[in-house]
């Protein structure tokens, strides 16, 4: 959006610095949305980002900045600030924010504010500190709101008021039994809503949809979207309730998943990275070098494929000429056939066991359109062999037409059949079909289609 | 996931119905979720989904699959509905499901469906179809519950236990003045937790954040994931409350806007067309066959310039086996930058008037890169050319590798340049830089990529 309001925002807040009007300042910081001002710190200058984060007076306003702060700018930032200020920002996030934040930090730091921080704390973080960071367990927040089986309706409201602003996300209370093991979900209308002494045994919902601390992210988000629900329980191997996601992570999960896998796909690593100095430089060619080998490598290996066929490059030199729009079009329609095989089955809309159907369906795509445009090339080529008919050693027009349409389709053909088959079986064989298969898939493209080019003129030509 | 419960459940249903057990397997769909029940439906094959879809005894179950189903198969699906079975289905379902399912039976179904229904639900589907199905007004669901201001908590309380199970995802309690104007918001629990006879204007929040109905879907969806919303108003122009985005349906919009995405900048078409069918394969090819074209263009502009220098690649013949190589990483690297830059630009982390500073980090980047490649493809060029010495009638190997070097080079910052340029200035014209930016830029750099290869043969080899 060229009208988005955060750019009014930076504009003012930095004169307003410049100035140093400090007043007008503080007041324009104090009446904007935590997330908005984590906005504006990322679109400032960099040096200015910490100086302007401190003028917000509200901790707890500054907590949230943090919290919301983008992974790609957050190590930086957390560099500029104290140990001791942190510190404070720390204990007055939310456990799972706190650790999100020690991670980012590195080992050496995070242990020296483990050092400095209240025990609580320091024991909530750490319990958490022990999931994998993209897991149920690394999201999920250990304060989900439980009461036991016997607990009346008044008594849990009298519960839940007592509690006040600790809660402001309990849209569901769940029910445990005296081993502390999850047996029931009911909502705070139910609640409100049931006579006062009834015991929430009898008005719960015993068919709960938990997921367990060592499940993926993704499966997380996915089970969130597909019930539609606002949040799930984390439960232990025992069953036992600790903790809780609720839908505003499974949104930042969805996106970020969605990110990676196109990044991934791209071969440009697994974080947007912007940095606009030249560490951002670095950190992003160091991301993307990896997967450009891939493609180096095929390249390499097409040039001596092609170079074993120079004898008859030499008699027709405009086969040469063909080569970018064979090797082209086969990476195009590779790279739909991928896309749309590997984002439906990120969405569960492909089953692992359908590969050879999709496949096929996928030949036919591939079939359908290497026809129509290996046609449209073939005369395209015929024309100019034979305005070119001097250079044509070999063959006539029609041959050589013949040969570009039937090897542009073939490599079409080719094309979609890797693009959907290599995610296909990187699913079965449980590797992240997003992961480089674009680089994977176009080498192997470009390998595959230079062989039917060069088969083709070599049958079809008789060179 | 290879263990997805949904495999098993199909496997199940279709012996059971190959069996006619219908009562076990009336059993088993009764105790099935509805959004479990979509995905069977999903698997299941064509013909067998309607009948087992007839075999779910509750009304609002089925109401419930059918809002559920997957965009993919739902045209197909409702075709094997009879119209009388629809319209109960229809009148069930929640306002924004039922438009949904009368957008996609198409104009002449839907307006003899909307004939046979009840006169109020007709009206109230007819106020949501005049809003265009991607805005804020086209997803939302007309049933925001709103107090006005001057409503008691007691009375808002008792309000809320009389609505009963309509309100399932009653969150927040807007509330209105005398003209149905918004003007502020509180959540259930700050009601209950209030002294009955307190007016509501007292206890609200006056800052609510809010959507116009034209507002895009995409933007609604950043809002409510930017603050953390469980669901957000819509208002029309003059600030009425007419309706309610709930955050299971941004999580949806999400979704589709990520695929969209993906789909797009690979070409391949706006939704993921999965018909296993001849029909699948016919729409799939329709919807890709465009695309390529731009594609095939740059392939042929291509073939017409590398045989503007066919006498050059008479005379250094070795020259053709690197066009792959260059076109390829040029590819490539484009395609990192267009990816990053364009899932940036969506997820609001790079701003438009960055233009410059985005396109010199791209620059570096791809320079970076194409150095390290450069060096590596010049020495093995130079080897190559060293052994097929007889061939080279112009240069030397030592020219020769460096001409390999410095096109690849100069291919990929040329890439990095018009992936990253490309995408910044789409967005600046308010086009979506998702939109087939990804066939555009791979021809665009196919074409700049040779005319820097044969421009470098010609100045360094003098050929």
């Amino acid at each position: 959006m060229s009208n988005d309001p955060v750019k009014v925002l930076v504009d003012t807040v930095l004169k307003l610095q410049r100035r140093g009007a400090h007043k007008p300042l503080r007041k324009i910081l104090d009446g904007t949305h935590p997330a908005d001002l984590a906005r504006l710190i990322q679109f400032l200058p960099e040096h200015q980002r910490a100086p302007i984060f401190q003028r917000v007076e509200e901790l707890s306003t500054r907590a949230e900045i943090l919290s919301e702060l983008n992974p790609s700018i957050l190590e930086d930032f957390l560099e500029a600030l104290k140990d001791e200020d942190l510190v404070t920002l720390l204990e007055e996030m939310d456990p799972d924010d706190t650790v999100d934040v020690l991670v980012a930090v590195g080992d050496e730091r995070k242990t020296r504010l483990l050092g400095m921080m209240r025990s609580e704390e320091v024991d909530e973080a750490e319990a958490l500190l022990k999931y994998d960071p993209e897991s149920a367990g690394g999201i999920m927040s250990p304060d989900a709101f439980a009461l036991t089986e016997k607990t009346s309706s008044a008594q849990a409201i009298a519960t839940l008021q007592a509690k006040g602003s600790e809660l402001e996300m309990a849209f569901y209370i769940y029910v445990v039994n005296d081993h502390d093991h999850l047996v029931g979900v009911l909502s705070l209308r139910q609640v409100v809503m049931s006579s006062p002494d009834t015991p929430l045994s009898q008005i719960m919902d015993p068919d709960v949809v938990r997921v367990n601390t060592s499940d993926d992210q993704e499966l997380v988000a996915r089970i969130v979207a597909r019930y539609n629900l606002l949040a799930v329980p984390v439960v232990d191997e025992n069953n036992r309730l600790v903790g809780l996601v609720t839908v505003d992570d499974v949104i930042d999960v969805i996106r970020e998943e969605a990110t990676e896998d196109m990044l991934r796909m791209a071969g440009a690593g697994d974080d947007i990275e912007l940095g606009l100095d030249a560490d951002g430089v670095i950190s992003s060619t160091r991301s993307r070098l990896p997967w450009l080998f891939a493609s180096w490598m095929g390249g390499v290996a097409a040039s001596f494929i092609i170079h074993g066929f120079e004898d008859q490059l030499s008699k027709v030199a405009l086969l040469a000429a063909f080569i970018p729009v064979i090797i082209g079009m086969g990476g195009n329609v590779g790279t739909q056939s991928l896309t749309v095989i590997t984002r439906g089955l990120a969405l569960g809309q492909i089953q692992v066991d359908q590969l050879v159907k999709v496949v096929m369906r996928e030949f036919f795509v591939g079939l359908s359109c290497g026809v129509i445009y290996g046609i449209l090339l073939g005369v395209v080529g015929g024309i100019l062999a034979r305005f070119d008919i001097d250079n044509l050693q070999f063959g006539n027009p029609i041959t050589f037409g013949l040969t570009i349409g039937a090897s542009l389709c073939a490599a079409m053909i080719i094309a979609a059949v890797v693009g959907s088959g290599v995610p296909m079986i990187f699913q079965r064989l449980s590797i992240d079909p997003a992961v480089a298969t674009g680089p994977f898939v176009t080498t192997a493209v470009d390998v595959l289609g230079i062989l039917a080019y060069f088969g083709a003129a070599t049958v079809l030509m008789g060179i």
